[in-house]
């Protein structure tokens, strides 16, 4: 069934199911409308995006949370734990290693790994910082899925190479810089630097 | 000029950027070439856009490092300081309080605000959390230009209504869910469980 979903409709899902998690504390059933807006589409795209999933709402009462909830993880494999590997002990690569968001979906920061002498041993929210060396041998030990590059843009391409090579299938790169890879990669880039140097460029108009 | 660059080619100037000063270690001149590996895009792709700036390059050497980004700087107005609001002090908010990556472009974050009794009056990378009731006034007194939105879902849509009637043109929205603005408001987002949520969903494929 899987195989079935649209792209743009997998992309909806985390944001249904951040709803429905964050509405979940009002208790009452989560009527197509109120995901709608949180999704910024209209309620027909949410009832079509939740039918992929064999979800059915009951008319005038809407979709049970829970369920919702439950069929959502389901799919988008969230119902298991992603061990993760955050690559750059910066500041960006310390921020995200802080930011608890993760560990409620499921990712486990298992390692951050740097090149540089002064970070390696320093501590990063309760984990220990460890050489770029012991990449391959943290991806195999751990069972890593996803690496997130958090390095500079000079060593994303070299970084994912070696992610890539030890068996990752899944990158978020929050490098600025754009990398290639085969095909079978998942790569999802978020650069928050362009996001708002746009924002700066409009604020002159 | 600015008027006429496209949305495109402003998208890919804070990645220029981001190669410029992270080559710019190495001295030596910076050919399209470079420019167009670190954007993922073609080096006559690159020609254009830098023509827009009206920045030529020397035919096999390549555009002056230090020149080129204070064009582009100046493009996109990162000559000058912009002040930046963070509503929500939580794990996200906090991380990107913390985040020093701004710094370097001139965003200078004045204020945090949260509602959370709990949060307001503890530090945060030097600052300390404001009640959210002191927006409109820290808008005003600091000549806020940008708030990121760190709030959770269901309160990003009336913070940034709150922002926009006191001024605010730009939003960067890091709350998972979508928000409605007037169209002269430029609004950016980047929603990291989304990304890997997505990742999530290809691993099991």
């Amino acid at each position: 069934m899987k195989a079935r979903i649209p792209e743009a409709t997998v992309a909806r899902l985390p944001g249904y199911l951040r709803c429905l998690t964050d509405m979940h504390l009002s208790q009452g059933p989560c009527s197509s409308e109120d995901l709608a807006q949180a999704a910024g589409v209209n309620a027909a795209q949410v009832r079509k995006d939740l039918s992929y999933l064999g979800a059915q709402g009951t008319r005038g009462v809407g979709y049970d949370h829970e369920m919702l909830g439950q069929k959502i993880r389901e799919v988008l494999g969230l119902t298991t734990t992603h061990p993760v590997v955050v690559i750059g002990a910066g500041n960006m690569g310390s921020a995200l290693t802080n930011y608890k968001g993760f560990d409620t979906w499921g990712f486990d920061i298992v390692a951050v790994l740097d090149v540089d002498e002064d970070r390696i041993g320093t501590r990063v929210d309760g984990l220990i910082v460890e050489p770029l060396q012991h990449l391959e041998r943290i991806v195999t030990d751990k069972g890593v899925e996803i690496g997130i590059l958090a390095t500079p843009p000079s060593a994303a391409q070299s970084v994912a190479d070696r992610l890539v090579a030890a068996g990752v299938k899944s990158i978020l790169n929050l490098a600025p810089a754009i990398i290639q890879t085969a095909d079978e990669v998942s790569v999802r880039r978020v650069d928050l630097s362009t996001e708002l140097g746009i924002l700066a460029f409009h604020l002159q108009s």
